[in-house]
């Protein structure tokens, strides 16, 4: 979905403005997180994953792929569901 | 899945330890992106996307869902597929 929208926009843009656009938005995420209004924290939320699919798009990572692969089932340290790590 | 398997252990850390983990997480993820390890950036983004689902999970928002109302289908500044806003 992300890739259709934006991919020709993000790869003019390059690795380093893009991730720059992420960690501008986690920072806006974190604002919205002080605040008490839940649809502006959902459209934060909504910005932060739109941003780091466009990083992924860009670097060529397949995102739910890579998530997958390490999370899917157990913790990925102490293989148990739930995770039972002493940290 | 990320609510089953870590959601005791996230909700007992807080929203703010939990913010603070994501930064860090997406920190990481831009040191991987000036490497040339492909495994380890794939890794990294599954780090930042597990963390973003502990941070909803916490705040009790549906992160799926926030994703799909803002970006389904269209751009939500422009509406259009692909984006064509002009910045």
């Amino acid at each position: 979905m992300m890739h259709r929208l934006y991919f020709h926009r993000d790869s003019k843009r390059g690795t380093d403005g893009t991730y720059a656009w992420l960690v501008d938005e986690v920072r806006e995420l974190g604002e919205a997180l002080d605040g008490n209004n839940r649809e502006e924290l959902e459209k934060e939320f909504a910005d932060v994953i739109a941003w780091l699919a466009s990083l992924a798009n860009v670097t060529e990572i397949n995102l739910e792929k890579a998530a997958l692969e390490k999370y899917e089932n157990k913790c990925p340290k102490c293989k148990q569901s739930p995770c039972q790590c002493s940290f």
